[in-house]
């Protein structure tokens, strides 16, 4: 990480690595019970490590981030998804913490996936990959931290599908943490969350440039139905509350021109991001994240909070109160399991009229209690 | 209208009818500028036009709906999309009502739409159809009530677009009704509630079997996106607690099997809403039907209540607490401009889990509600 300043803001300029974390010789079991014999993880760091390597923080992404959450690529214009939480002086401080940020196992930015080469084949694996689920994202994190030779967090930090990650891995090894921040997420979803992934996957895999998931093979894609899928899902990231202020009933142009194209704003924002995201996401991806957050049930098991260390893991649960996806009902939910089980949770619903997306925004009372949070956290160390 | 009674219970048997309401000596001219020089309309009738003719109740139906609201069809095992509301003895009593309930303009279930041959071409109209407004609608129902001889009527009742149109009816031609019943609607959608018909029409519009619009040329139809617009609007059609309530997360089967397929009970339900509707409904009329919807904005004219008449309507407006499709808020709205105009308006807020397919439920506050308005009405005559 590289400090550059030229009349504008700092930049900081950071590197995606990768680095092969699975292979012949220690391959990934997953839960499913798929075996890969190759697994390669892209992930970016932050700050520096330091010498009793007390001071790591991971960060957990959600289903279509990517392992660039902070920083500037090189020639890039826009930071990383997270760079106003992670950053030098920022609530994830970087002059004092060393942040770890990894692309989650079957993504599409670095990390071995279904659209990566099967060494077995020499073809992408499509649906021959195997079923993920949460637990695996931990096993791969864990691998990573292993690499780095990092054998405690200091913090896991995520939002949504990164919040999960983060409660598997604070209740399936509490030892590898001190500190877990969970961010609009749930322990498990609502019918009315599958529902809304089950049509988005729907739409993918009955897009007819699919072909069983061999898309790749045919030189095509599922454009179409990937495309549907973010748009539905877009809706659901923000409030009604947040898609009136923004858009309301506005014209895209100057009035309205009453056909079947693109006429309303709210329109041409989700065209927008339909077609952007095409460009930086993969439909089998798509597909093995959003399925793995459908079966996550975490407090299904039991046995789940049965792992109690003497130096428990402190937690930060939040949610957003406008937030109708992952609302603050699921987030109490959590936090009730937690409190049963005597593990100290602090709780903050944070006022924020934008739904969902709340969690990527900067948003003072949000930012303030994860500063406060890695400051006790730095405390006692 | 004939009853049956084989030891079962009542089944009315009801027939639809097909008129020719616009032809070439009479065209229709939509809101949008278009001609259309043949329009036939398909409806039913149930109970006895009094001699007065002053016992009229016209039913306006929904996104979805045809002219078959209540009744069974000669051999059917199912009634009309009503008949929990509208029969002998029902709210909407047939012993006392003559009830007309018609196919709206640009419908797939026998009046005119997109999909019936230009008799110009001899072709689907196809995308060549004008665009369709919500007072189109309440032009094609005047016309039937000049064709079966009914210069005023008792009542229109209509809930989600069916509320539209008697809004709009009500305020357009204050004169053809004594009594506006308006369930689950809105004055105009919200920027979410357009992004939503956005999404399904993308779907639709984007399936490679759309071909512009020409599929029936083609021998195809875009199956694959009416479907996915379809399982999306489910989705708001109910409240999140009713897919907890009905669903939650149940395996279809016995257990989660855990792949990309049919696994919980919630996904059976959108697939099989998904595939049903395409047999009958036709993705052309989705877009046309969904459009007037997004446009519809009453109040936006500066003199929607200028037409004071000495009798004016009475309107009962009412919502479900737990619908956010079309909520509480909306139904508000209306109350507000009607009262601003000092039209009697009776407003309630029904209590019901079931969120928007709440109108077409059999909830006894409702029903009790609107069985009430309508024999205050029968009283008024």
């Amino acid at each position: 990480m590289s400090e550059t300043r030229d009349n504008g803001p700092v930049h900081w300029t950071v590197e995606t690595q990768t680095a092969r974390l699975f292979d012949d010789s220690r391959p990934l079991v997953t839960s499913s019970g798929g075996v890969l014999h190759e697994v390669d993880v892209a992930f970016e760091t932050y700050g520096e490590l330091n010498s009793d390597r007390s001071n790591a923080v991971y960060i957990c992404h959600a289903l279509t981030g990517d392992a660039h959450a902070a920083g500037y690529h090189a020639g890039a214009s826009r930071p990383g998804w997270w760079d106003n939480l992670i950053g030098p002086g920022k609530p994830v401080d970087t002059d004092r913490w060393f942040v770890v940020a990894s692309n989650l196992l079957g993504g599409c930015s670095g990390t071995t996936g279904p659209s990566s080469t099967n060494p077995a084949t020499g073809k992408p694996y499509g649906l021959d990959f195997p079923l993920l689920s949460v637990s695996d994202f931990v096993a791969v994190h864990r691998r990573l931290g292993e690499h780095l030779g990092i054998e405690t967090w200091a913090a896991a930090v995520g939002g949504s599908l990164g919040g999960m990650q983060v409660l598997d891995w604070a209740l399936s090894h509490p030892q590898d943490l001190r500190n877990a921040v969970i961010v609009a997420a749930s322990s498990r979803l609502t019918a009315q969350n599958i529902a809304f992934s089950a049509v988005g996957r729907h739409a993918i895999m009955r897009d007819s440039q699919f072909h069983d998931g061999r898309f790749h093979e045919h030189g095509t894609s599922p454009d179409r139905g990937l495309s549907v899928a973010r748009m539905m899902a877009h809706i659901t990231y923000l409030s009604e509350e947040a898609f009136a202020e923004k858009f309301g009933r506005q014209a895209q142009s100057r009035e309205l021109t009453r056909n079947f194209g693109v006429d309303f704003a709210v329109e041409s924002y989700l065209e927008y991001q339909g077609q952007r995201f095409l460009s930086r996401f993969d439909a089998l991806s798509y597909l093995y994240l959003s399925r793995a957050m459908d079966y996550f049930d975490v407090f299904a098991d039991p046995d789940a909070l049965a792992l109690v260390t003497e130096d428990p893991v402190n937690f930060l649960v939040m949610s957003f109160d406008s937030d109708w996806r992952y609302s603050t009902k699921d987030s109490r939910r959590i936090v009730r399991h937690l409190e049963g089980a005597r593990l100290p949770t602090t709780f903050r619903e944070i006022p924020s009229p934008w739904g969902h997306d709340s969690f990527l925004l900067e948003i003072e009372p949000y930012h303030a209690t994860i500063r406060a949070f890695l400051d006790r956290a730095w405390e006692r160390r």
